[in-house]
């Protein structure tokens, strides 16, 4: 049984402050909690309730709680009754594979599910290198990693000035007008980036974009939603490079 | 000003019951009570905030009432400002175009937001006629009009038994085995039923598709978000068909 000490712990990851401030972060749910422990995460401990642990098979380890103190502690309006614990893995730009074929770029995405949704969609296209701008939201965020699905374990990501990073980087961007997406001919190492859920892409990085691609549509929507556009860029240049 | 008795039923319309019993909805937001007002659906009412009018320009004849009853009849946590009353459109299977060249069919969508951007996402494409299993989250669902910024209004929609609709018709599926949909040849007209969140499609609906297609991946995530999926198969097939 945790102490009364580590609740109250686990409770304050709700802030990102505390996460930065413990460096340790929650993950909740069986896939998450199932991926973290088999990462390179540090995971410090795994917490389930009784009724989780009598439906499913649990971690070698995990500590019994009751459904009382999951709920205090879950980040979840329902709790999925699994709950990891683990420390958090700080990247910078120095940690980044220069010869990566794609690298994810993301512009102000503030919406925890659109950005755990477009890393797990980068990783099911083999793309598992993201920076993002420092207004993007938490990428510890539970709801966040939650929309993963697990593929967060895989990501290695830095926030960082996304404009100074990337000048004289082989930069390539989804537009409402440019190149259309399947003329275009990537070159690998490549930058894709993607724009926030309600902006695009802001102007100051607009600019630097070495080549702007629009996807056709063919009907009377006004625009797709980030998390859609990424996707289907993502498998159009993954396929490309892949051959 | 609007009557209590009128702003006491719009807040019933948060509960899909009472949309169904007054055959009634809201929409709020700019753009989609900008896109409902030039719309083949009546609209009854337009109010807004004077905050809200006073930063933008409102349709003519809106009503002004103060935030505090914008708080009270608004289906978010925060007041987009402006609303529209309108009244539903009942679609049954005869509204359907036989010869439309795209159905989207969606087996079991639950989430709001989910629901919404895959009509967005066709909207793009093309796609106007939806035909939903009965289980599926309702269309007149705020935060699902709200997540197709508009496209709700030019979207014929059915809830019927899918699996009885999809017999003997030139269905596809996406699933995580099946052609490669870069591979699939598709016939007009098609129609493409896409899975729920968590399950899929389900098994007695998968049983009676045609065709089953999969978007190959290159990386290690189990899966594709089920709007993710949509978006990249839409995109491929409504390409494909526009030659």
């Amino acid at each position: 049984m945790p102490s009364q000490a580590i609740l109250k712990k686990i409770a304050a990851l709700k802030l990102s402050k505390y996460r930065q401030k413990y460096g340790q972060f929650t993950v909740e749910g069986r896939k998450g909690v199932d991926e973290v422990i088999h990462s390179r995460y540090k995971v410090h401990s795994i917490l389930a309730t009784s009724e989780f642990a009598e439906k499913n098979s649990v971690p070698h380890g995990t500590e019994i709680i009751p459904e009382i103190q999951m709920k205090q502690i879950s980040q979840f309006a329902t709790a999925p009754g699994i709950l990891a614990l683990a420390e958090t893995l700080n990247y910078n730009v120095s940690n980044l594979n220069d010869n990566a074929p794609i690298t994810l770029c993301l512009d102000g995405i503030s919406d925890p599910g659109n950005l755990g949704t477009i890393i797990r969609t980068a990783d099911w296209f083999g793309i598992n290198q993201v920076v993002l701008s420092t207004d993007c939201t938490d990428f510890y965020n539970a709801k966040t990693l939650s929309s993963t699905m697990g593929s967060f374990t895989r990501c290695v990501f830095v926030y960082t000035d996304l404009a100074g990073f990337l000048k004289d980087k082989n930069s390539v961007g989804c537009f409402l007008s440019g190149t259309d997406v399947n003329q275009f001919k990537p070159k690998s190492p490549i930058f894709l980036v993607v724009g926030s859920e309600s902006h695009g892409i802001r102007d100051s990085i607009a600019k630097i974009i070495r080549e702007k691609i629009t996807i056709p549509g063919y009907g009377k929507a006004e625009s797709l939603n980030a998390g859609i556009a990424a996707g289907i860029v993502m498998e159009k240049i993954a396929r490309f490079l892949a051959g």
